[in-house]
């Protein structure tokens, strides 16, 4: 998509440093900005070299690029708006494809594309969204207006998906809780009956698994604004809340509540029934197992607040140190406690 | 599904507190159990205070509720019946959809319910199966009677599923398990050419990963009556055993071998080759790097025995002080090792 | 598929004890090989009592065994060669299903098997390539010769496969990558417009994900010969190079590097923009949270110099008999600082 500099710097709301008239095509990286290209500078130091026919965003206490330029007062949030001006998503055209394989009591809305091969069972779909090749939905789901599924998403019987989210190929949501009774001859089921709701706004990873909650009435909640990535688990009746933000692999354990605006790294564990305060921060890898006040962060396996983490990381470091030390001590005192001595 | 208290009271040979004609059609959270609503009261102190035409189920030893009520020895057991009385699973019927793509070789049992865009190779089905929308199965998959395996579920060929197995979305049986030997000119695969042998009453979560083992005539095997939850990881030619529990995200390496009855936590990683006896409970996110003792409890990373972690943890925690004294020390007796003073 | 020992001792480059024209038609395990199978042997001691008609793979070292038998100089990578042999894969028939959905811009190589239910955009596929059932590959795709995806998996627009890659169901390849900016009204998306470079001779397991780089014109990249296991999640802009192991569960963040030849364990965690040397190993479920080395072998949580990482577990253990033996020694010193003492 071409743009004129001068269309640029307006949609951005920058200060232009170079001819209004000038064409872009595309969005590209510093090192490899060429003619046509602009790219977004938002490192230390100065900004690289352009050649002739490119241009760079910079910040606005950057030192002056050689050649045309747009000044932003946050690069970074230039970039979002920029990829988006210069490469809008193509989605697909409306219509349902010949293969879909769609209830008679489905609704669906105006303007919707179902892709090849999809299931649809008697499900509610909001105008202007989009069900990838190959997605099934069951019956009694909702999805709001705008939504996007990917290729391959699975929504199963009952659960609601809210207006303008965004699901990733082999996601899953509402796959029954891990709920299981001791019994006399061995586990019994608890019947998973409750639902999930996915809220406006979301936007979920590749192979997401939302288990449905527990109850009849009761669902396993992602609040509005909420983006989860790859490989998560939400267990049944978690309620993540709003603008939260869920990296790859972590867990939600059954129960759990994840406070508004609150991250949760990588690969972090959450124990069920624990509670993470609106805007703790939970740093990769972290095993939690107690509660998380509001804008606490915490780290470490298990995990710690992160200063008393950091410190013991630090002793640690120094352990085998100390062993040596205390001997030493032990031996000018005239004896040792040292059972290894 | 409507019921009677003293029908409900029957099937959870339990004791009627009420009177036995007034009729339920769901299960409540006792904290929303309002009019035609039965809750389950299992936490500690009074059961909550029920609105007309409500019901409550409560242990023998609680507090006589306000209204009409069933006593059972445990109620938690009773929470699962209750649920499996009153909201009844309603399968799909029987039947194979037309967009099915059934081999002429299958043989698939009385009343299979076989979904839409699914893939059947030579595989045998056992009577009363669901096989759900998009699934594939292939040649030579055997599954037995009254199993369901939800929509897009993959067996791949040879692998046999036993009866009452349950199959949530996205798993994936039977691909090739991790294995390589350095060649001249890299990494060699080894064929990876046995199968997965699913026993009966297991249940899998959503996008579970079960390799197939490495040899002709061997399998990977999950055993009867075991419990696994989303997407864990099953590597090439380990055995678990029966009545086992493996929480969300675990990932068992190659060879290991879970023993019956044992619990995994959510997270955990055995390494291969390990043995974990029956019974053994492995915390969540523990690192798993030697062989557990049947009955042994352990966490941590590295896993250790519960008590030897919890003291190491309680410690680690007055490290940095220990530190400190250790230099108090030190310099009282006129000098210090300190490398750091 | 029957062979002779000759034919064996010849493929295998191997040294033949016993009569030529033997036949055997599998592989078995050593505890378990009775007539008509060769096993291999790689274990310490003697090789295992052969019935009649059975052979066996040996070590140029290893004991004489009691039967038929073929030296090697590396039994193990001999096995490899003989489940080739012996078991070798039966791909499915060249042909489109007519039940694909096929773009008419695609181009379909010389004698690719398109799997039923497919969906298949303008991509480009070369010759001998099998796309197992279910799968989809979106507008843009290519992939290079003798390539074999198993039934279900996606590749989204765009992305490239290399030539003989393997790749497992349920994996997805060029999902967007996870990157949101703070906005006035919450997170504001990141549009990622990159692809997804798969080099040739790579093999990716099931339920892999791996994410499309941000800026247009660049690449996540998985490089030549590399081996990557089931339920890894590949971030945004990461480059894996050549030769290198992932083994499952391990996460991968945002624009980390991994070097050749380096293997990932299990279930780690690497940070974004990480760099990991080539020949360098992270031990199983480690948390990666500096750069690697080239050849440097970490462990842990967080990750150390494999070492430095024994020491301090080793002198963990010994840590509440540390605080016993400081306290006895401020005893003696005629006080404490101990403030729990």
């Amino acid at each position: 998509m071409r743009r004129t500099l001068g269309e640029i710097a307006r949609s951005l709301g920058g200060t232009l440093g170079g001819p209004e008239e000038l064409e872009v095509d595309r969005v590209a990286h510093p090192s490899a900005c060429g003619s046509g290209a602009i790219c977004v500078w938002f490192a230390e130091g100065a900004p690289p070299e352009l050649p002739e026919g490119a241009a760079c965003v910079v910040g606005e206490d950057a030192a002056p690029p050689n050649g045309p330029h747009i000044r932003v007062p946050t690069p970074k949030s230039a970039l979002a708006e920029l990829l988006r001006l210069l490469h809008p998503e193509a989605p697909p055209e409306p219509g349902v494809h010949p293969t879909a394989v769609v209830s008679a009591a489905a609704e669906i809305g105006a303007d919707v594309h179902i892709g090849a091969h999809t299931v649809i069972g008697a499900a509610s779909i909001g105008a202007r969204c989009i069900v990838g090749a190959q997605s099934y939905l069951g019956d009694g789901v909702t999805i709001g207006e705008d939504t996007r599924l990917f290729p391959r998403v699975t929504v199963l019987d009952g659960c609601t998906i809210g207006a303008r989210v965004r699901i990733h190929s082999g996601t899953i949501i509402g796959a029954d809780g891990f709920g299981y009774e001791p019994g006399p001859e061995g586990l019994v089921k608890v019947p998973q009956v409750g639902t999930v709701v996915v809220e406006d706004d979301v936007e979920l990873g590749a192979s997401v698994a939302i288990d449905r909650a527990t109850l009849p009435g009761t669902a396993t909640v992602v609040g509005r604004g909420t983006k989860v990535d790859n490989l998560v688990q939400v267990g049944h009746n978690v309620r993540v809340g709003q603008m939260a933000v869920i990296c790859g692999l972590a867990g939600l354990a059954g129960s759990c509540t994840i406070g508004d605006g609150a991250v949760v790294g990588g690969a972090v564990g959450i124990r069920d029934h624990i509670e993470i305060g609106a805007g703790a921060r939970i740093g990769g890898k972290a095993a939690v197992t107690r509660s998380v006040l509001p804008g606490e962060d915490v780290m470490g396996h298990p995990a710690r607040p992160v200063q008393e983490h950091l410190r013991i990381q630090a002793a640690l470091s120094r352990l085998p140190e100390v062993l040596r030390r205390l001997r030493a001590l032990e031996k000018a005192a005239g004896g040792t406690d040292d059972p290894q001595a």
